[in-house]
């Protein structure tokens, strides 16, 4: 392949990358939207301080996800520096991820609004199931590019990709066991959530 | 034509393409937004739950528009790959097709709603008649850019013109006739665009 | 000044550049949010068609601002395509002027809502009020970048600054003399911006 | 460190950089949502009116908050300038940061919701609180850059470094004090923001 072609095609990836960045960046501004607080009956500053202070779940769920998707697109960035080209199956796997990335904003709401209701469970379990379909995407996304070796950069190494395998799989399984536990334990398993974002802002 | 002068224009058709993808980008962020759910009376892990399920016509809207929209975005992208300068009927064009992919999340909101009432017909044929326009719209662009060869860069070859211009008007044909089912069955309309992406994923 | 640090200067221009087109393609896809149908009573094909027909002063309400902000972002690139650098005036101007883009989903808004209703005077004042107000930020705008001799390119010539000092004032007062027809005539005051656009788009 | 290798790292952090642009940009026109007017019982050109000048606290948040992002991003801008790589510290600073400005639409809200009623002190004291969290935020990016050499591109000086260290104290402590007025007089906390703004459009 000609050098010229090669950086067409890196262009190509450039692109691709540049939209995901943007949905991206659009899915985790867009969490902010809907949070607000009313008051009905009369407004004195006590009860505005009480209402505000009343949203405390929804602001939790707003922090859990915002860090989330920011780690999603380190994650992100990360495959896509490996990736030469993008082709049909990075295209469409990548699609994928980003339809489940830009819905992000409905499971968030949905454990916000409910985390100190009756349905905290279910709020659990889906929000955590939701971690486990994206990092399944994720998964999906780097098998598609590591099948073929055209994919990827000349100067990424067959070590570099066993450890981008194990480190996609062991997301996939934590996020799995957490959601396991949502079924038992919601509040446990929000916070082992917080115990994978600080060994993964540590060792990553 | 002098070398710089070319760049120059270039320079421009980037920006016009852009300024698109940050509205195509945004435009399929937003459907997520309004999806939500509520919950009147008791709220259980039960009532929850089939709540959530119970929006199922609303996910498969997001879904079908959602891959429609990036499907528009490669489609778009292709197109523009070959223009060389973006003179004022491509930019008016441009325009036109723009203000119909930032609607999107209308018709796809009403396909959500009304999927499961007595509606489900004109919410329907208003869904995919939104897209025959949007074809419309798509080969209004390359008819304003294939009309004067000025337009298009030195390597686009005849067959290439050709084979976009066929490209344009079998999905603005496929459309138009998924639109005529809408009209005796909705769902086989919608059963028929899935088939039209599988085939459009697998061989364009 | 050294060419270095003339490159330097324009790649500050174009950050401030791509932010403004940031903010000008999220108002623009913004506009269609909150576009939307609602069914009381029953539902049938019959009651969605004639809901989503019931809806045209939004649609076009819609269309009507996005060709505004489409030309006001073109007018925009024409501008900045003439600095050189982007100093305290422009700066603040311009941060002015996307203060009055990115506000432009409300009065197109009350447009819609208000355009069949007894409050269409009130509700044209203020749309048409709206566009005066962003042609003053515009020509605000040009006159911080032509002030000094330094904040344009060196191959802006006299002509051009002429020339283009014209327009923004033509473009202010066309818009003062839409919104005084607002008074007395609405109608009258809408179908002038149509007619100002046809001819902007085929002599601009 | 070889030349090509500093290329690259400088990419990292325009990548960064774009990220954060997106967020500041989406934020700032978030700010528009919602903005609105409701008309209960007859609807005529006075009634709108009325409706349309009573609105003026949510107007007058909707300007303080957009300076405020605005200025913010500039700072934003300045610091990244200086920038030659974003180590782990600089990300995840960056991160809180981010996510405080993608909220700015929340306290902004309550702001404008509640100026003119007897909730007036709570929402100030919210609302600069607020900002004094963003200030903390930006204080802690410039902590976490500064505190390692090779963070810095070579020509950044000592004295930049004290300079940007103070502005930043700076910064902090005039949003403490606001925010110590607001308990006392929101108003005059209120009027100091602006004074505040001027200064620093003026001296920065």
């Amino acid at each position: 392949m000609s050098q010229f072609s090669e950086i067409h095609l890196q262009k190509e990836t450039l692109r691709v990358e540049t939209f995901s960045d943007g949905v991206f960046c659009i899915a985790v501004t867009l969490l902010s939207i809907e949070i607000g607080v009313e008051l009905h009956g009369d407004v004195t500053n006590k009860a505005l301080t009480h209402a505000l202070l009343a949203k405390w779940p929804i602001y939790l769920a707003y922090v859990i996800s915002f860090v989330n998707v920011l780690l999603a697109w380190i994650g992100h960035h990360s495959l896509f520096k490996m990736f030469s080209r993008a082709d049909n199956g990075i295209i469409i796997t990548n699609g994928l991820l980003l339809m489940l990335i830009a819905l992000v904003p409905f499971p968030t709401k949905t454990l916000g609004e409910f985390l100190l209701t009756d349905g905290l469970k279910t709020a659990t379990i889906f929000y955590t199931g939701y971690f486990v379909l994206i990092s399944l995407g994720f998964r999906l996304l780097w098998f598609a590019a590591s099948r073929k070796k055209e994919n990827l950069t000349h100067d990424v190494t067959a070590i570099q990709i066993k450890l981008t395998t194990r480190n996609e799989n062991v997301g996939l399984i934590c996020n799995t066991i957490i959601f396991a536990f949502a079924f038992f334990n919601p509040w446990l398993a929000l916070a082992l959530s917080f115990v994978m974002w600080v060994y993964w802002v540590l060792f990553a």
